[in-house]
């Protein structure tokens, strides 16, 4: 019983929806031997999105049949406006004779996020009525009068040359960056882009340096198009990950599979130390004490954009697999997938967001830890945001009022007991601090962290991955020299 | 009985609340004259003010006693945190021992709008909590899970000198600008200033140039300090309009006495030509038409601070009575009171502000016009906001939703009819749009805008204030040449 339970879940812990048939053709490793993590290979992808359980019905399946007790997604229903595979060649037909927007990387990773209902009750790029409700209020008010929280603007801009292509027509076809038809967008609204407005009112600065700014709103058009999206097909990116990128509906239907009572969800963009991974275990423990039976752990690192310096998603994945196979983390109780969203760097603003989309995922309860999606100032050397303002803003949401905030308490290096430790304050002295910065510089300069700071396996993996940097980085020196 | 109206009401429209022996004092105009305008003068300030009906009493009669069916105030009660008479002695002498705030001149405006309740529910300088959901969300929760609108944060800021005096004292004096004790913060809560963060979510840009932020914000301290205001007498500025400082309660109570069934509020902080006044004289008619039997116009100039190139208060106050003495508008179903707050130029985030504290004085039916508490880009050549956003934001914002907004349809001059009129766009060649900018510069030029753009009274008040200013400006350079 034991084995059977451990060959589903222990080596990818996204094993999902296995079918018998499937289940039977893994090697079952003999009890207490972890199995060789496979999460590179695309192994698992033909079984999760086959021919015969295309994407659209499994979601239409849940919808109908499964009765969940989990939380309520924003404004009842998980969106979903993926063209169903019957009606795809039609649609296809027609946005071809669309005027076109042409897709800016970014843009793809936006149409994903709201594809699978990250961003529910949104159905596509924002209208202005909705950009202005999520720039000045962080929410939107629903037909109902209740409110969801929407603290990013999720817009697509557009230059002079695409608005006047466009003209009259209300629908418009979206071309992806490698030319491929990915969507339509209908009932389309043209309103002006005031970029200085909405960074300053996304950021608390327009200070130069803000990595998403720079990379994709100063260069951007001074249009946005707003409309609701039929999404061509399920949007894949082929890097060996996609399995990894899990819907919300299908994290919901695996958290049903799997009787949670409690599911608590840890965003995250670096590295799982063992400080991440004692307040996961602990906020588990937290949770049964509660008089929960169940809590899942959505272990949920963030896969769209990232600033330069951040640890790759490839990087970060094979790592968190390491921990979960040195059993730092329990496979049992822990889902690990992919958050398509891309990374703002936008602090108390981005926090809301990245809460909201875990509830729209089904989890109750989340972590929220100093300075959440904060960074340094871009021209001054300080923090951007008060580090405890993420946590502060995020319990006083409008819209979040459903979801349970939970703030972590500060873990550190314990240099008496060699681990790490929650923070105690009446012996700081034997506490060591070690930031993302500073553990970055260990990897990078080869230097060993303390004993305990992060399980071995995991360490090496980061330790390789800047190992091959340096090697990269010093292959164009050597050329020009 | 029509001479007795006329003699309550005409001559200063703020003439309320007159106990009999008082009104048989005013001489008796006949019918048909006008009354000579005593606004000047503060003849009635004793009347309204005097010792037998102090401020506070009154209140506390009409929170009790008038039953009313105006709307209600932001959190159900009208602030008012103004000391009882009797008890001004022993806060003052409390006062005096406590840890001292000295106070600039917008501080003191702040503490007269907090005081009489524009603000409600905020009894105080704001804390971090009511500070944070402000800038983020526009808006603050209330206990009962229910949301008024707070746009923006209304701080008081502190240098690093006072923040080390006060040290871990809880209340604290409040010292004005010429050395008078004003008032108590209690149970204060000292955090910090990030001045570009506020600056950018309020205004949605950090461009130098900011009147609020360059004259308030900028030389201000690095610490805000919020807490409950005790404010030892009511503020007065004994500039010949106190006696238009009407408070919300007085509002209310002036609304009840003229059993108001509809309140339309209309905010202003320029010169009333007859653009305004037909849009004014319009929605009274469309109220009307809409059933209601008596709509009173509250006419209410903002009066804190304003930048330099505003015409000032005085002047404006002399003009708004020209305005009801040329009959215009109708004295009898217009309030002209002043409203104490200071502007901050930040367009939608403001027009939010402008609105919620209407309420508080018992406005049902707000008057929204183009790019409302807008002014240029400091430093680029355009609106600083999109003219629409304003009215948008207003009828989308948290808090708002029980006052009906009524966007103004644009007026400009008609060259054909020789009046102010809706714009009409099938004729649009027939129609010149007068600027504040423009009528400034008619003024200070001396040249006589077209007929029927403002009634002669009121201009004639506009080019006598220009030439005092051009011979103030003048006498300057001749010393020093």
């Amino acid at each position: 019983m034991s084995l059977t339970i451990k060959l589903t879940i222990t080596p990818h812990i996204i094993n999902l929806n296995l079918h018998p048939k499937h289940r039977t053709k893994i090697p079952a490793y003999s009890l207490g031997v972890r199995p060789k993590p496979i999460y590179h290979s695309n192994a698992l992808i033909p079984i999760l999105y086959n021919n015969k359980q295309p994407r659209m019905s499994q979601a239409s399946v849940s919808g109908s049949v499964i009765k969940s007790s989990l939380i309520e997604p924003d404004g009842g229903v998980v969106v979903d406006v993926i063209v169903p595979e019957c009606e795809r060649g039609s649609k296809t037909l027609e946005a071809e004779s669309l005027p076109k927007v042409r897709l800016a990387r970014i843009d793809v990773e936006w149409v994903h996020v709201i594809s699978e209902g990250w961003a529910s009750p949104l159905k596509g790029f924002m209208r202005e009525n909705e950009y202005l409700q999520s720039l000045h209020f962080n929410s939107l008010r629903m037909g109902n009068e209740t409110v969801v929280n929407m603290s990013l603007p999720i817009v697509l801009a557009i230059d002079d040359e695409t608005k006047e292509n466009i003209g009259s027509a209300k629908d418009v076809g979206l071309v992806g960056p490698d030319g491929d038809l990915l969507a339509i967008l209908r009932s389309t609204e043209i309103y002006k882009h005031n970029k200085e407005e909405r960074i300053a009112r996304t950021w608390g600065t327009t200070a130069p340096g803000l990595p998403y700014v720079e990379e994709f709103i100063t260069p951007a058009g001074n249009w946005l198009i707003g409309g609701d999206l039929e999404v061509l097909k399920p949007i894949k990116y082929n890097d060996g990950l996609d399995h990894y990128r899990l819907s919300p509906q299908q994290l919901r239907k695996e958290f049903d599979r799997r009787q949670a009572d409690a599911v608590f969800a840890f965003q995250l963009r670096n590295p799982v130390h063992n400080g991440h991974a004692l307040l996961m275990n602990d906020t588990r423990r937290r949770l049964l004490e509660m008089g929960y039976k169940n809590p899942i752990l959505l272990l949920h690192p963030l896969g769209g954009f990232t600033k330069a310096d951040d640890v790759p998603l490839a990087v970060r994945m094979e790592q968190h697999s390491k921990v979960l196979e040195d059993g730092v983390l329990d496979p049992e109780t822990t889902i690990v997938a992919i958050f398509p969203s891309p990374m703002h760097y936008a602090g108390p603003t981005e926090v809301q967001w990245h809460a909201k989309a875990r509830i729209n995922a089904g989890a109750n309860f989340y972590i929220v830890g100093r300075d959440p999606a904060g960074m340094g100032h871009p021209t001054e050397k300080r923090d951007l945001y008060d580090p405890d303002h993420g946590k502060k803003v995020l319990s006083m949401a409008p819209g979040l009022e459903k979801l349970n905030i939970l703030p972590f308490r500060v873990a550190a290096y314990d240099t008496v007991a060699k681990k790490m430790a929650f923070f105690d304050p009446s012996r700081s002295k034997d506490f060591l601090f070690i930031s993302g910065t500073k553990m970055r510089t260990y990897a990078r300069t080869g230097e060993n962290p303390p004993d305990g700071f992060m399980c071995p396996g995991g360490w090496e993996v980061l330790v390789k991955y800047y190992e091959r940097l340096q090697a990269e980085e010093a292959t164009p020196a050597a050329v020009s020299a």
